[in-house]
């Protein structure tokens, strides 16, 4: 069989100007309704379609598709599996271009269900629809703002496309990283795949310069030859993560009962899946963590690893974990040993990781990342505990710091209100921050965090350099209370400094162009902050980084040489940004 | 050598009355600041030495621990290593019962600290003197209040008790805990262990019953033997959950930069890990997440395990994982398809998992998990996409669900205000929730959510038996907004289920004396409510179960037949609370 050309095949399907709903219904408890609703949610025309309503929810009702008196692009099916073919001829008849078809009750009903399934497709072919489904939730398309879903589905544009054999699961993820800050460019349900394949899905997102980063949920392939051949071209311009369950018996069984998947195509040994170059993951939540890396992080040039961290113990745990994923924390040439030992105590670890062990001047912890990155030897710096300080805060906060520390803490900032309020007051106003003017009240700062002004001032220009100066207002304008021995706020100032953070690391990675991996303080989840993302733990980090390592590797060795910017589109946006 | 009593020994460390911190200074800038005021927080009389300052944050500060006017039950030394025999010898002469060295620049730092190190352990077992540490970050014991910390950590009582040879990590597991809604009764940094060692802490904690789960991080131990005799004697009774990396060579050098253990010691095989019945944990979330197991659920019979989920494929994603972990997804008995034909859709999955395959009467999820509790094949039961709303709920809102959902479908609850009315301030000053009075209101709402009348009447029987009413009242109370079509208020009435789905889960583990194990829909972390968890993923829900059923396993195997409700002992209080 010749193959077609999958953008004109598929456009239609993802950039429809009208839609029908075939089933559309008033009873807010039947599919029906809930698909109709989220349609309505799209930018495009739709259309209800009932056989025996005049209304759906106030929109005129059709008895049938070639009854509505304009083009239809697109025809959504939530009608029994029944009545399927006959729409589909209805379909025909009106000239439809694509169909999603959300009905369950065909294959994975048993042998009535697969000539049902038959007969649809045979229809479809005729008329030369292709079709999402069945037995699917249906799709969301970014370019054209199509929410052709089984009810509404919260959505947010961007580079990712992602085709999921189960629906649940694919929502879930969908809505997993949205609330993580990611965007989707193409989300599809795909059900059944009667007529359209997973590997026609992720040949269409290859081709798509919008799409940086493809993912799959899989439970079977009708061809897997087929996928192989396809999907293997496609993973040597971009990542495709793929979570597919199936190596267990019992899971044969459940996908048996969940998809109607055969067994004998459900079992796909990892070997075949890794001649085609996907990237298997081991669950939902980590392709989430991996297509987070290949969108924020820019890609290593190998497998070399430094590790900073803000604890011994993490650094034990960090390396353990690098080192199972196929990491190499390096040994530091002794240059950089011995430039080590300027900033930091005696009793700092010596080696990799960087362990600054407890010192008090955290200006030490944020020089050593670039003094790492400009090692010819490390590809990459994991920087641990300094990523998102959000769940810090509200620890210290919550533990009853405040009450703790004495007010006197903050006494010898006394008559410095008038020097900050000149400071903030311009950077208010929009400008640069002039940190020359506030060097009284960066010695006694400093001298609180065990830093010298000098220190202080040449970290703060760094700092200051990618950030908003509203936020550095911001930040500052909290300095009054305390100095007057109101310490409750302290939880508040850490939190700000979140985005000067996420501004520096950001910053790090456009100009040394490596990957910096950021870890909390706290293991707590958090959302990625101007363009950067902060992992809650250290085995998070070392698989999302071997995964990036692996796949730059394959790219040259497949003959392509990506630039190391191609794929983190959400950083790219924020270094953009600060151009 | 003879062993001492450990209880004897141990117990003037955890419960003094007064408290020496030996280094507290008034410079925000070193940790004997920050030592002296975490001591303070606590409920010791605590006194500052100091060899020059007058006052210590207002404290009349003392030259040295034999010039305070009291008795010393505890030391806390925040000086530098040099100093500590001199100090260790005040101590001795003071007659002070134990101490905790956070001094570092001991054996980690080679041979001169280890002669330091020496000296000072001479010295103390000379005077009698038990003490924490060096190198370390200190202690915490909620039976005395006592916070001999290096800097304020929060704290809540509760069954752990926690031994950690890394401070950093120490700390960021009892605030991830505490952030979860667990509590400590102990949490040791312990440092170097020059004197007390890690097995004797576990020994300690194992003949405490408050204590319930114990956890450990190891980085190395001094005598693994003694390790092993001593602490396969504690998991008989109750589980020791251990973090212990050292599998690669990189990890084991950098355990030597950490805390100067040997490699050969650092390396402990599996083998010898399992001879001693430990829990091996993958990393600090991974502890968390079994001990949060032990203490919200009963154990299990065994490994047959039954999913109800509220998605065909997160069912097949569970299957798979509780596989891998040698959970058996059993079979179910006909009877029991029988019965379930009878509640769910023909499309239903058919098996185990139970998936109604997007039935919309969610009622039937709800028996569900009560129908397999009672099946005596099944030990424990998965509950996925029912244990919290949280996620959910503030997901469908960001999403614009309110946006979408028509006002008219709320238009035919109109002229029921008064009925709910009556109902709610009846609820609200405490009376038993009288469902037959809201019997119309529940046919319309039913009818909304695909169920009838006498189904929701049923099942809100059930739903309210556990449920303190002013939740039930509060849900109710948003109900006159929606009927004038005020749709915004859906998400925070979802999120008021949650206390109520915690309290029918608890119910049914107290009534069936089996583990309910649940799961979000979101994948979003929750927190423990009123006694249940919700785990984020199929993959950690796995993982926990099957560590309970092979810990019921082994303690069996040894001849000990431990109460199902023995360790669970956060869940059991709100079943008390319930009674």
């Amino acid at each position: 069989m010749s193959e077609p050309d999958i953008v004109k095949e598929l456009d239609p399907l993802f950039n429809p100007k009208t839609v029908a709903v075939i089933g559309a219904t008033n009873n807010f408890n039947k599919w029906g309704f809930s698909s109709f609703s989220s349609a309505l949610a799209g930018s495009q025309t739709v259309y209800p379609v009932n056989r025996r309503e005049e209304k759906i929810i106030g929109h005129t009702a059709y008895k049938k598709v070639t009854d509505i008196p304009d083009d239809i692009d697109l025809s959504v099916f939530v009608v029994p599996a029944p009545a399927c073919p006959a729409v589909m001829e209805d379909c025909v008849e009106k000239g439809v271009k694509a169909a999603v078809i959300i009905s369950a009750g065909f294959r994975e009903v048993g042998e009535e269900g697969q000539k049902l399934e038959d007969e649809v497709l045979r229809i479809a072919r005729k008329g030369g629809i292709r079709f999402v489904g069945p037995n699917c939730m249906g799709m969301w398309s970014a370019t054209s703002d199509l929410r052709a879903y089984m009810f509404p589905l919260p959505s947010k544009p961007g580079p990712i496309a992602f085709v999921s054999q189960g629906g649940n699961l694919g929502g879930a993820v969908v809505m997993s990283a949205i609330t993580r800050g990611l965007g989707f460019r193409r989300y599809i349900s795909c059900g059944a795949t009667a007529d359209i394949q997973m590997e026609d899905y992720i040949e269409y997102f290859g081709q798509d310069p919008g799409v940086k980063v493809i993912l799959a949920y899989i439970e079977g392939l009708n061809d897997g030859r087929r996928f192989i051949n396809k999907v293997s071209e496609v993973t040597k311009k971009k990542p495709v993560i793929v979570l597919k369950p199936g190596k267990e018996e019992a899971t044969v069984k459940a996908i048996s009962a969940h998809s109607g998947s055969l067994a004998g195509t459900a079992i796909m040994h990892e070997t075949a899946f890794n001649k085609c170059g996907v990237i298997p993951a081991d669950g939902p939540e980590q392709m989430i963590d991996i297509a987070t890396g290949f969108l924020t992080l820019p890609l290593p040039n190998g497998k070399n690893v430094a590790i900073i961290t803000g604890g011994g113990s993490y650094g034990v745990i960090c390396t353990e974990a690098c080192a199972t994923h196929g990491l190499d924390v390096i040994e530091l040439p002794q240059e950089a040993l011995d430039r080590f030992d300027k900033i930091f105590p005696p009793r700092w670890s010596h080696g990799n990781p960087v362990d600054p062990a407890g010192d008090r001047n955290f200006i030490g912890y944020l020089k050593a990342p670039t003094m790492l990155l400009e090692l010819d030897e490390v590809d990459s710096v994991i920087f641990m505990g300094f990523g998102s300080l959000s769940g810090f805060s509200s620890m210290l906060t919550s533990g009853g710091m405040d009450s703790v520390i004495p007010t006197s803490m903050f006494s010898n900032m006394k008559g410095m209100d008038k020097i900050l309020d000149g400071f903030t007051s311009k950077l208010a106003s929009g400008e640069k921050p002039d940190l020359k003017s506030v060097k009284p009240f960066l010695s006694v700062f400093g001298s609180m965090l065990g830093s010298s002004a000098d220190d202080m001032e040449e970290f703060l220009i760094s700092f200051t350099q990618g950030m908003d100066t509203s936020v550095l207002a911001d930040m500052m304008s909290a300095f009054p209370a305390l100095m007057s021995g109101d310490t409750s706020q302290i939880g508040d100032m850490i939190e700000k400094l979140d985005p000067a953070l996420s501004g520096m690391i950001a910053g790090w990675m456009g100009k040394y162009n490596k990957p910096v991996l950021t870890t909390t303080f706290s293991e707590t989840e958090t959302r990625i902050m101007d363009g950067v993302y902060t992992y809650p733990t250290a085995g998070k980090v070392a698989i999302v980084l071997s995964k990036l390592a692996w796949y730059k590797d394959y790219t040259e060795k497949h003959g392509v040489t990506l630039d190391k910017f191609e794929l983190c589109e959400v950083l790219n946006e924020k270094l953009d940004k600060n151009k």
